[in-house]
């Protein structure tokens, strides 16, 4: 009862057991919210309960490395807790895959999984731990399932919060970032009281830098260097079109930053890129096509792709979740740097604080990243980092009241849309 | 032009260009079949007209590894070209990517990927390959996509035959056994004519030891040895049946076979099944778990996940092709199997000859195995075993038409079905 604990400690609670839905469970009751009996799981996190985290299936199981072969398990570290939320979804469903299976955090790096789901998707979420199960991964420890954010949180590693809400037919911008904003708000307190105090947490869920803002806001207990918002497949896709116009594999791309908001603002960075070693400007020698068809190309690829298959992108934003978390536990290579939307509080390059904002990064691979200070912003880079910076301003004013800012207006008006295209 | 090379070793052949469909192709024309300029892919086929198999997008680019970091290649062997057919569909999407990703074939071992699709999935086939191009995997250094069996199949070092038509509504097992049959014998003699000479088969689609059966007829000039039909799947649900019965995790789990057909008379083998090195039966002792609940759960187990989840198991599948492939190319521990269905010829079990039937096996890494001949198969083993068996036999004489035999007689009735519940 690990989440008993973390609340005991912050204010008083009183574990009990209750039957609801013909099955025991235990329900944390805050003290000062009295408990309902037979309350279900969505209700139980209305009133301040919450569910135990519970082991599903054949993860439920008492096991003892010690008794394993040593071949295997010798080289183990301890167990990595892995929150993720929209665990029943399509992006979910590649990316839980890739992180059991040792690819992410390493051959000797055992991983737990914590995963939410909703009332509706429950039976979808039992189905992806039966696969889980089924695929018998070695490193793959635990599974729990749940549709309670503060249970799934309870002592995470890390926080993949790629659950959100689409927009509705005929949604404005400014709607939808209130409707997800309110669900960034109940995980990002979540978070805050369940979650590891180190905790690195990667908002996926659209519109992801303003979701993560919200979280981190939300998160006090957590330092707010540790929130992303996930950039990386922009960054992708910026090196995969740099290659194919440079017409070199993409291997030879390197140094590709995103810039911005993960929108059609964002500024994928060819003043830095290198191909083969060589700057990129150098190597193609067509502005014309940086300034006029590159961003465009990147920004509506997941537009394009979505013609061709009448399905989002979900295969390759699990890959780029998955680039993204490798880049943080390991070290970057020498001159590199990784795309990462993150907090430009003390940022080198004068952009605005307290925003979640992609700039170029670079980590030693402790999980920790620094923003690298070298990339030079010239003046055609300068004015479109302004846009994307004013962007991301706004969207902020529009969530003021879900972090505690009082008098912001939303300046997003009726038809101004910036989501990127297939997003919605 | 690997093809044209390999036709003309086998029948004069002339290429010449064709303009068809507003593009620019290679037809390349059997000397026996005269050349129909306007043929789409799916009539091209039928002419005995073949495309050439071309690289999509960034994969069409020149690459020299010897340009790339050394530390990247210089321990690369040569590419491995793995030709996977139903490459569009829900399977394939998981298994691409693994693939690619170096998790199958080792991280020293660049990987082609030769994809078909049909007329209409092309589209969707265009957007994996987007996807694909997106994941910038080192390893992956060619994707080809084509709705040409002939050009897909071109120096396969490996085919993965995932692509089956599902069952139509009301449609017999006869029926199926017949439609599919026919997918068969045309991606059968495309191998045969195509294919590396000891390319390696696998057989996803199904009904798949009867599928597998039918290309390996059909392909005369590839070793029976090297046809596969999926069972891996069900050995993976076996084990974490018995796991979770033992109270084990399912690392501790060895030596499951599956035997016979990948349907509803498969044969879960927990007579020789070990659970911590000791007989599964001595673990669990409760002989009428194993007899009358253990197999029902594990062919069941298909049916009660699209029950949870209303989809069927594609990344699980996925898992278990993976896990297959690795099987081949990585030596079996000692005293531990595989399950894989194979050709019964000179089996050590009395098993008819010339069927695909489900047995365990072991490999010493190089792509190849052998049939394990130490499982003690008692009265019960045998006699389920003999019922998987007459199963496969009546299968077998349904498809006679399609692999040569004549006068067979298809004894399987209307309403008679041996599917796997969830697989039509």
């Amino acid at each position: 009862m690990q989440l008993a604990g973390k609340q005991t400690a912050a204010r008083p609670c009183a574990p009990r057991t209750v039957r609801a839905a013909g099955r025991a469970r235990v329900v944390l009751v805050r003290a000062e919210a009295a408990a309902a009996p037979t309350a279900t799981p969505a209700t139980a996190a209305k009133n301040n309960e919450h569910e135990e985290l519970k082991r599903y299936g054949v993860f439920k199981l008492a096991y003892d490395t010690t008794n394993e072969d040593p071949s295997l398990t010798q080289a183990w570290q301890k167990t990595v807790k892995v929150a993720v939320t929209g665990a029943s979804g399509q992006i979910s469903n590649h990316l839980l895959f890739m992180l059991a299976s040792g690819e992410v955090f390493g051959k000797n790096q055992p991983v737990a999984l914590q995963l939410l789901g909703s009332d509706r998707s429950f039976g979808a979420l039992e189905g992806v731990a039966m696969e889980l199960e089924d695929s018998l991964y070695p490193l793959l420890r635990e599974v729990s399932i749940s549709t309670d954010p503060f249970a799934v949180m309870s002592d995470a590693d890390w926080a993949l919060m790629i659950g959100a809400k689409p927009r509705g037919p005929g949604q404005e911008r400014a709607d939808l970032l209130d409707q997800n904003g309110r669900i960034f708000v109940d995980q990002g307190r979540a978070l805050n009281e369940a979650a590891g105090r180190n905790c690195k947490v990667m908002v996926v869920g659209n519109p992801c830098n303003t979701n993560a803002l919200i979280a981190m806001e939300n998160a006090p207990n957590i330092p707010r260097k540790n929130f992303h918002a996930l950039t990386r497949l922009d960054e992708n896709r910026a090196k995969c079109q740099l290659a194919l116009k440079a017409g070199k594999f993409y291997t030879n791309v390197s140094r590709t930053a995103i810039w911005g908001n993960h929108s059609t603002t964002q500024v994928p960075d060819f003043i830095n890129a290198r191909i083969g070693g060589r700057p990129a400007i150098d190597v193609v020698q067509d502005m014309k096509w940086f300034k006029e068809e590159f961003t465009p190309t990147v920004a509506n690829r997941g537009g394009a792709l979505i013609k061709k298959w009448g399905r989002s992108s979900a295969a390759s934003t699990a890959v780029s979740i998955a680039d993204a978390i490798r880049s943080l536990v390991t070290p970057t290579a020498p001159g590199d740097c990784f795309s990462s939307a993150v907090c430009t509080d003390g940022n080198p390059y004068g952009i605005k604080e307290g925003l979640i904002f992609s700039m170029p990064c670079r980590s030693k691979g402790d999980g920790d990243y620094e923003i690298c200070d070298d990339f030079i912003i010239d003046d055609w880079l300068r004015k479109k980092i302004a846009a994307t910076e004013e962007e991301l301003v706004k969207e902020k004013e529009c969530v003021g009241h879900l972090i505690g800012i009082t008098g912001a207006a939303c300046r997003i008006g009726p038809g101004e849309d910036t989501m990127l295209p297939g997003e919605n």
